[in-house]
């Protein structure tokens, strides 16, 4: 695959990281370490402030874990579980629609449709952009299942990237997602709403960690956990048993043995599945080397952090390091399914277990945060790398020219980003403040979670860790079943996609059973068609719809907002602003 | 055809009386007479209260003249003009649709794409009815090109009716529409507006006739008409000609001769056309009885009006049944072009050429309103039942068979609506007042607007008789180049069509052009089909989209409502309301 191609994965993963750079690094845990953010914040004594020094080595130390946990995942994933990545297949074909084969008809016309479809994203996200002055306004809240659904999360937003998704992931996935949807945000966190007052205090909001926020976090990682985990497990045991008869046939190679075990291609894979496929595991990185490179620098970062952070103990970094892969495991499987990486559950989870050990007397505020961005970067790098590994095997580009790509671009941000944040840092005194530019409310938010965090679980709402047990053992339950009934199993849903929603609220279910639809009928008229131009369509409208988000955070630094509100208003709430307004 | 298509037919032309009944007949000048409206005006002494029988009586006289107007007309706008009168041929597809011919490939398809656009209109209808708790919210108040724009009423407002009239109507249309909004509300309107304070007194609102509405309203009439009366005038020295040629040869029939001049069928007709033609000719009412039933019919209402109102003097009703036939040419003509109705502006016409005439010394409001009553029923009435006349001639109903129909459904029309209205008005003491359920706020504007009129055109602000003299010479002149230029003069823009927006406002030009465009690229993509399907979806789109009227009207009465507004703010209007509402 020629330079432009990788020109083009490397800045689809470059947008991603700028995008964890924002919501999940700079303007969360990093910058609630700081002396602005503790003065607004319950606890102003415990502070660090940003200094471009140690950021940038907390970066390197930490951020290179992620690049090598991701390779033994690879071929598990990809090959073995043949996952999705939704976006990174749209990646994919979209690049491939670069290098079209010289008089490839079909082809031709596939880059045509995905060329249509991919304006259409991108017009979708320019028109929605315009009409979305705040969160609340735009097709974004756009209550198209009633105002009663809309309050629940339930509604379709027009997002081109979801309906894309959804037409990707395979029917049992989207089903999956809007069963559990319907599951938690029409059933379960309305019982729960009920008891407001009881189980915890009133008046909490919707995102308190100690009203019914705590439930939906914790309770979706608790599923996700118990499917990643039995996953996991499952992997681990064939690996065993694949190493045992090694052992047995004396094969001297160290390879991780669940690669030979299925090595032999099923016949039923197309041409350009073999190919890929051949492709991907004849240029593979050594698991020995990945192993290596995560143990010496967990090693590294072992040795380093506790003189980054005074209070934060080695033997905290250990453990992290320990869980961290199966974390990173769990969060490559469910962004695989469905397209959504986690990260920062995991990282509210780091903040409370890390807290419920260390507590308050050996730990404070600062030891939470830089647990929850360690674990933060290596499961978000996990899952996100993840998705350029499934681009590259579907452009076939070598796994090996990924992964090096994959180091300098980490590295490159590893410097840039702490730059490019020191410099709006010093810019604008006011970074961070409520009312002005740029108030930075993540960073606030992660800094009380924390201080929350230093009582552990115990500051989890009533009742709220027994049914975290009872989703965790129903995960397993279900993947049990699931096994059991062999070829039927396939009906089952799957526990890691009915949780995501558990969390995030079910509209994108919709947005994805709408995509689901859309295929199907399209199948049942045309069933060629759709084969052949499924794919394109949907990854057009996602790389479309996505790529939009580049202009929009150019015109958001250049100071041009989006000019209207598209507000949804009731019959009742409209009357009182019109008068308001003196219509 | 059989009974359902008349079925259809009938029905449409029910609901267009129906909506004539509300908003230009009962809800306007005849409800504008009564007590209730007269206390609410700045002119309460002069009132004639309703009573079932001189409502009764009023419409029999004056409905008749409509439809024997029209036909003179039909072959006139129908073949020789060839007009589109788009929702009267999206009418006929959808008629024809159920008149499938056994096996006929073709024609199943287009009936496949009518039905699913229709269902896409209706859907749209629906969907638009949802978020649009007032006239301000929803769809139809959507800045899609920009809040400045759209205070100019320049945006595109996703009608499926309009759109599908764009479709159907020659580019040629679309763009002389395009051209009129722009030139009216894009520069003349806002320079014109720039005189405030000058031209005519301030803070008079959008809607005064004394201030920017009486340009708007008159202009476009003066224009309408200069187009209108040029196009007759060369159909009836056409006529003349003919006649004298007639004369000549010696033919006894007595035909207008312009049927005649053009008898043979231009090779070029397609088998269909020429069916159609040919059946439509055959079976034609002969002239001599339409204008001997307008003449009877007006004799009676000349005898009987002044007895019903008795300020109403027999030679002003006379002058208004001379001119009418002429102003039913101008409406019938543009409806054709466009599919816009302007009756109830050139009712407006009536109230203020009577008013400038009989003044205050003879008349008073309720002769003008009176009159205006009587132009619009027979101007409505020529455009009305000219769609249902296209609709017939595609449909190849037999003009005979739809005068017949045309003339019992004015019949029951003239019946039924009173008495649905005296239900109305005998359950709700309360109609008509401000601030209860039914408000009439058209009434009450139609009986200021005859208080006005009262003093005539010395009423219109500054300059607007000047710029009417202007834009009449203007569409004068404009024809004349269309017709010297021969051939090239099809680039000529069409005056009546640019006339349209100059009241109503460019939005509807911008859905225009978007079906032509749409059309355009479909023809660009696959000349083939888009010939064969364009007429079906455009159908399809309209009758979808207006049949949902029915459902909306239905859910109006028993008291369903909007549920929800979706409102368009500015970003600054949007933070007001966000603090208003305590978010």
């Amino acid at each position: 695959m020629g330079s432009l191609s990788m020109a083009l994965i490397d800045f689809l993963s470059w947008s991603h990281l700028n995008c964890n750079c924002t919501k999940g690094g700079f303007g969360s845990y990093l910058f609630g370490m700081s002396e602005r953010i503790a003065s607004l914040s319950w606890d102003a004594n415990d502070f660090k402030n940003p200094k471009l020094g140690w950021i940038i080595a907390f970066l390197f130390v930490v951020s290179f874990l992620g690049v090598f946990s991701v390779v033994p995942l690879q071929k598990i994933m990809i090959i073995d579980f043949k996952l999705a990545y939704p976006s990174g297949t749209a990646t994919a074909h979209l690049i491939n629609g670069f290098h079209t084969p010289q008089g490839a008809k079909l082809a031709k016309k596939q880059v045509k449709a995905l060329g249509k479809f991919f304006s259409l994203g991108f017009l979708r996200g320019f028109f929605n952009w315009i009409y979305s002055a705040t969160d609340e306004c735009g097709f974004q809240a756009f209550p198209s299942l009633g105002l009663k659904a809309y309050q629940n999360r339930f509604y379709f937003d027009f997002s081109a990237i979801y309906i894309g998704v959804g037409m990707i992931c395979p029917y049992i996935i989207n089903i999956s997602v809007l069963i559990g949807g319907i599951l938690s945000w029409g059933l379960m966190w309305p019982l729960i709403e009920n008891k407001e007052g009881d189980w915890y205090k009133k008046d909490l909001g919707q995102s308190n960690l100690r009203g019914i926020q705590g439930y939906r976090v914790f309770i979706a990682i608790a599923m996700i956990l118990g499917d990643g985990l039995y996953n996991m497990c499952k992997v681990l045991s064939h690996s065993m048993l694949g190493l045992f008869n090694g052992f047995l046939t004396e094969e001297r190679e160290i390879v991780l043995p669940v690669e030979r075990q299925e090595t032999p291609l099923p016949p039923q894979l197309s041409f350009d599945d073999q190919r890929r496929t051949q492709l991907f595991l004849k240029d593979q990185i050594p698991t020995w080397f990945a192993v290596g490179g995560y143990v010496a620098v967990a090693t590294v970062s072992i040795a380093t952090l506790p003189h980054i952070f005074h209070q934060l103990k080695w033997y905290y970094i250990l453990v992290i390091y320990l869980i961290a892969p199966s974390l990173a495991f769990c969060n490559a499987y469910g962004c695989g399914l469905t397209d959504w990486s986690l990260a920062s559950t995991y990282g509210k989870l780091a903040i409370f277990t890390i807290g419920a050990w260390a507590g308050n007397s050996h730990g404070g505020v600062l030891v939470l945060l830089a647990a929850c961005g360690v674990m933060m970067n290596i499961v978000h790098t996990a899952s996100d790398l993840m998705l350029d590994f499934k681009t590259g095997y579907l452009t076939l580009a070598s796994p090996r020219a990924m992964f090096v790509s994959q180091v300098i671009g980490t590295t490159m941000g590893c410097v840039i980003s702490p730059c490019v944040f020191w410099i709006f840092y010093k810019a604008y005194p006011d970074l961070g403040k409520r009312g002005s530019e740029y108030p930075a409310p993540y960073a606030i938010m992660y800094r009380n979670m924390a201080i929350l965090g230093v009582e552990g679980f115990l500051q989890l709402p009533k009742n709220c860790l027994l049914l975290c047990y009872i989703l965790f053992g129903s995960a397993i339950l279900i993947n049990l079943i699931k096994d059991l009934l062999g070829k039927r199993g396939r009906f089952v849903p799957l526990p890691m996609a009915m949780a995501i929603p558990f969390y995030k609220g079910p509209y994108f279910a919709i947005d994805m059973c709408v995509g689901s639809l859309i295929l199907f009928v399209w199948e049942k008229i045309n069933k060629a068609k759709a084969d052949a131009f499924g794919q394109a369509v949907a990854s057009g409208l996602i790389c479309g719809d996505g790529i939009w988000t580049l202009p929009a955070a150019i015109l958001a630094l250049a100071g041009v907002k989006p000019p209207i509100c598209m507000k949804f208003l009731s019959r009742a709430t409209n009357a009182r602003v019109d008068a308001f307004l003196g219509n």
